[in-house]
């Protein structure tokens, strides 16, 4: 809970009476990231694990494959800044990293990526299978571990599970640095991640499953909603997408195939 | 509904039951911004009043003040590209749009806008005031006109409003594109906006607040949580915030000189 949320007083009405509480609200942390004495980008976060959010943003983009591609990391929490050298000096184009990419196999889908995202997401070919009354298991565990929704109704999870365990869960205003967390952590750790599966609290929009691409992982289980370009790229980028986890109910958005009912019911 | 959601095949487990169904998923649809002939960005975006919301997004980032500042603007649906003429032409410093600001006075709060920010949010003055009631009926009919919410579980919903009606209700996957669709709105028709209200579905953060800033409204009401920088935001430049509305409940977390009990209750 530290650093995900503080108290603030709030005026509050219920039911015809107006009093001041000390109210559970969601931190929002703007963290500015200097590259080689560079302003790269600033993004809103959650002021935990600020270290696995650098990492894992720093490999989204495009810039770094490994933790090592980084020669210094260190952060300023006071100012919220965060200096970063990599080791191969590179002249950050910054135009590259938002002009959209329409590549030639554009006759069905895959018609929306950055030139970064072309570069960085992979094709998932892993084949780990999970039953459905796994999905519902690790759903459970990453719902156990998020207190801090349930308390301020303002944050996003994403846990990084095996097939039966949840080995991390991860906090954050914002669903995307969420999943940067988990693949900063990842990269920290030096951790495979074909045989993993991500637990996550948000929609799957195009963004979302880049990024797991990115991460490498094949199968993405969430309580939320899909959006089309988000099943088109999962579809694509071969990665099992399970959404509307809820009681006993889901859905399978894309590659069926990694999904199998429980083998007492088959 | 036209063009915010779409029939997908799914595969859906029930109770130990897979079945294949029609499900109804947010449509998620990448658009191009070409100013002067030159890629500015891509927003991804429900496909509707798209007009609306470049005009909005061009304000919000201060590439204009007014409707009539675009010489031309037109919209390839099928590929998904905005072309825009200003009739300034400016060489537009994309550096400018991504750099932090912070200013002198960040003594207590204010510590955190863009450049662009700084120039186009405005502190609200006016003086409208909303009762307790008001604030729970104007939440009713945003929220009765968002029956795409209730079907994919995947889009967001702004409305404008004054202090007793819903004037228009926009919905889109992406909660600032409400927004800009909101703000294209009122430039498109000249309407004046500080003695309007914003009743609206998402989260409070920090880049809402700088949205209803710079569309110059001082009212806004939401069922989702706020953030602590949305809140120092709300008190820094005048907007009364109100959240978590739900049943017989509120939060005020700015500015409550605005929210009055109601009369017969007083």
């Amino acid at each position: 809970m530290k650093n995900i949320i503080t108290h603030t007083k709030t005026l509050k009405y219920n039911d015809g009476t107006l009093t001041n509480i000390q109210d559970n609200i969601a931190i929002e942390f703007p963290l500015t990231i200097i590259i080689d004495g560079e302003e790269f980008a600033t993004m809103v976060c959650s002021p935990t694990h600020l270290e696995e959010l650098v990492i894992g943003f720093l490999a989204a983009e495009g810039l770094i494959r490994l933790s090592s591609d980084i020669e210094h990391l260190s952060i300023d929490e006071s100012l919220g800044f965060a200096y970063i050298n990599l080791k191969n000096k590179q002249s950050i184009n910054k135009d590259f990293y938002s002009k959209r990419f329409i590549g030639s196999c554009c006759g069905k889908s895959r018609q929306f990526y950055f030139h970064n995202d072309a570069r960085t997401a992979k094709t998932i070919q892993r084949t780990t299978t999970l039953t459905i009354d796994q999905c519902f298991h690790l759903m459970k565990l990453m719902q156990e571990q998020s207190t801090d929704f349930k308390q301020t109704g303002g944050v996003h999870n994403a846990a990084l599970c095996t097939s039966d365990e949840l080995i991390i869960s991860r906090t954050d205003i914002g669903r995307h640095n969420a999943l940067d967390k988990i693949y900063g952590y990842c990269l920290q750790k030096k951790m495979p991640r074909a045989d993993k599966v991500l637990a996550f609290s948000g929609r799957l929009s195009s963004e979302v499953l880049l990024k797991v691409a990115k991460i490498g992982i094949g199968i993405i289980l969430s309580k939320s909603a899909p959006t089309t370009l988000g099943i088109d790229l999962a579809n694509d980028l071969g990665i099992t997408m399970v959404g509307f986890i809820r009681q006993n109910q889901l859905n399978v958005y894309s590659h069926p195939e990694r999904i199998i009912l429980n083998h007492a019911q088959l």
